[in-house]
């Protein structure tokens, strides 16, 4: 991964609020997604998080501010979806987030005339005053199955005498999710009713679920595609990727254990995904790359998953988090109470790995389409990305701030989910919120 | 269902080719389509099949030969992709059909003037000189398993001691399939590599597919869709269903019996889809409903899945074929061999009862979204509707007309798909052929 003056700790922006320590969106991170004022008719567009601000890429391109690809890129990003843009491919991701970095770089405004930084200023769009739209037209969703701590918690909790499927150790295992649920986040979910099968019934009955779950996940958004019958090799399967951005992959557990026997999960996924409005692109994540291993007593990648580089630096340090907000904490004025804390660089599977498997059999992947990393749980049990683990199944409920207790998420709860990367020497960028409530189940 | 004079067995066209009865698109069929004449850089378009003609929607839309709601109907037909009309609903289905039906039928010609035939004849395509694209834009496509006896006869195959699982008999079971590589009759499907592991080996390989397989099935084409949160209830389930079409979900046994566990198919079957470009109106397929029974010692669906309509005509009694043609068949000029013969009445669940349980918990179908009805075997040995099944997962392999044998697909082996319905008192109507030939596999 190689690092540029992009990365630089020492660069300020000339916006102030995007130099304060405490935001995730310094002139280092410029994670793009899709907004428009709320409240408003306006069309959705494309735009950069710098501060607390959104840089609308509409009125930058407008305003004349760009030339060559990086204005060709701005231009794509006018659409209400990012997907012509993500096609361009990397060198014009790359020519866009530099021509940001120098035009709202502290420096840079002292060599500007007036005319030019009021004209930016203008482009300029208060986050507070902004609803966000999915990033991209999705055409399909993979969830991946990655995290070998997420698969030992979850087998020894619902068959004591199991071991990990074979295939585990081999393949980022995964499978294809609903794309039409997926919503951006503050989406409100409401608890879906399905069949499940009482402990010792012989038959099922319907009803509101009744062990409702969030999963803690990573969404990857292919940037450029590959054609039906070719595959991606190893090696460039980082190129594909545009970027990541938090990814709640909500579960109905008890619809879940009794649909999911031959053919996996459907019902107890498919009524709703989350995700965090912001894509961090991998240009920024370059500081934050970990050294990815695999122990000599395991089981090593097949040739097309390996390669030499994934050794040093295929693995990413996302720090992530699980906090819970519920009406009462809400009444008391409290912060959400955190559930859980752990990392991405965990994961037994890279993104690259991801993508490659995906297309070992020549499936084709095509711009904007989205994969979930799989629920993400590091070794420690409060590593945990989904109550199932963190509560044993629900039969050691948390204590929350507020004193109450959960087994699983009740009605009015919101799962707050963040993302942050920091590393000594270099700025510590950030995915924002990820914010996602529970509504009654209703059946009429 | 209701039955109306668009049923009328004695209804013909002025267009002789419809009249022949050797056609699957006689006037009581009207299945529409996206097409375009072939090898032009024409744009796709909608159009309705005619004996041996399209009907071309937007020339038709541009001779004002329709009026009020079949106009409007029509001018939605004008793009690539039948999205529009399908959101339009039942009502514009309908006046559609029955205006196409009044203009090319025998009887309305003798009133007509001329010029207005004329007219008409200038918007007929011959299916000879077009090539035809996907009906809609495929939003999400869920693979259903419906089938009892295919069900039956896989447990029996894979795993000789096992028993069906427990919810296949409760609910209709399914997963979601793969988007991006559905395409349309005449496909060519390049055998995929991937993961398998031989029998005995203790780690697995990659490489060419070594059991390549289809499977016969129906594809439900979702024409008016729900809100998320919300569920269709399974009386009024069918009025969201355009029509059906064929589709052959091709499989990779050898990878799927590796990476199943626990998630479900995912690069076993999202390689390839194959749809026939026809899709037959649940209107034209009115007269062939049967009815639909769960005996006494089976578990009844529960409320959600039950209407009392269901028992009357719940089912509906389409005739299956598929046939192989290999490079030799091509070679020897011999028709392609038969290898099996069903009826989609014996599916285990209907299509109403698929609709219905996919939204029950509140998961969005939306305009253009397929459904397969799963593997369609009924309940004799040849009448099943995958290789695995016909050939005992390889063991008996088929004899074929020229003498070959099969255990599974081999390289330049055309697939073909055929559906029909008949009954006394009715017309013959078809689906057409879905066909679709097999590549040898390239790792580069």
């Amino acid at each position: 991964m190689k690092l540029d003056h992009t990365h630089d700790v020492t660069a300020t922006s000339w916006l102030a609020s995007a130099n304060d320590g405490a935001t995730p969106f310094p002139l280092q991170n410029l994670p793009f997604g899709i907004f428009r004022r709320a409240g408003t008719a306006e069309a959705f567009r494309g735009g950069v998080a710098l501060g607390d601000r959104v840089i609308d890429l509409s009125a930058l391109s407008e305003a004349n501010c760009l030339s060559g690809l990086a204005a060709q890129a701005a231009r794509a990003c006018m659409q209400p979806a990012l997907n012509d843009f993500f096609a361009m491919g990397a060198d014009a991701w790359r020519a866009l987030r530099h021509a940001l970095f120098e035009l709202f770089s502290a420096q840079h405004r002292s060599g500007r005339s007036g005319p030019v930084t009021e004209a930016l200023g203008r482009c300029l769009v208060p986050q507070a005053d902004a609803e966000y739209g999915l990033p991209a037209r999705i055409g399909d969703y993979t969830d991946f199955y990655t995290s070998i701590d997420h698969a030992r918690n979850i087998v020894k909790l619902l068959r004591p005498d199991g071991t990990l499927a074979p295939n585990f150790q081999w393949m980022p295992v995964a499978y294809h999710g609903r794309v039409s649920s997926i919503g951006i986040a503050g989406q409100q979910v409401r608890r879906p009713y399905g069949q499940r099968l009482a402990e010792g019934a012989r038959s099922p009955e319907v009803g509101p679920c009744a062990r409702l779950d969030y999963e803690l996940e990573l969404g990857i958004f292919i940037g450029v595609g590959n054609g039906q019958g070719t595959r991606i090799p190893v090696g460039s399967a980082e190129q594909h990727v545009f970027g990541l951005c938090l990814l709640n992959d909500w579960s109905a557990r008890d619809i879940q254990a009794w649909e999911s026997v031959p053919l996996g999960p459907f019902l107890a996924k498919n009524f709703a995904t989350t995700l965090s409005p912001w894509i961090v692109t991998m240009d920024a994540l370059a500081p934050y790359r970990a050294a990815w291993a695999r122990s000599p007593d395991e089981p090593q990648p097949l040739a097309y998953l390996s390669t030499p580089a994934l050794a040093a630096d295929g693995a990413i340090d996302i720090q992530l988090e699980v906090a819970l907000e519920t009406e009462n904490h809400r009444r008391d004025g409290l912060p959400a109470t955190r559930l859980s804390r752990t990392s991405f660089r965990h994961q037994y599977w890279t993104v690259a790995q991801m993508v490659t498997h995906h297309t070992v059999g020549g499936c084709n992947l095509r711009s904007g389409d989205l994969l979930g990393s799989g629920t993400i749980s590091g070794p420690a049990q409060d590593e945990a990305g989904a109550l199932i683990e963190l509560t044993q199944a629900g039969r050691s409920p948390i204590r929350l701030a507020t004193g109450e207790t959960r087994a699983f998420l009740d009605d009015g709860d919101v799962v707050v989910m963040t993302g942050w990367c920091e590393r000594p020497g270099y700025a510590r960028i950030g995915f924002g919120e990820n914010r996602g409530e529970v509504l009654p189940a209703s059946w009429d």
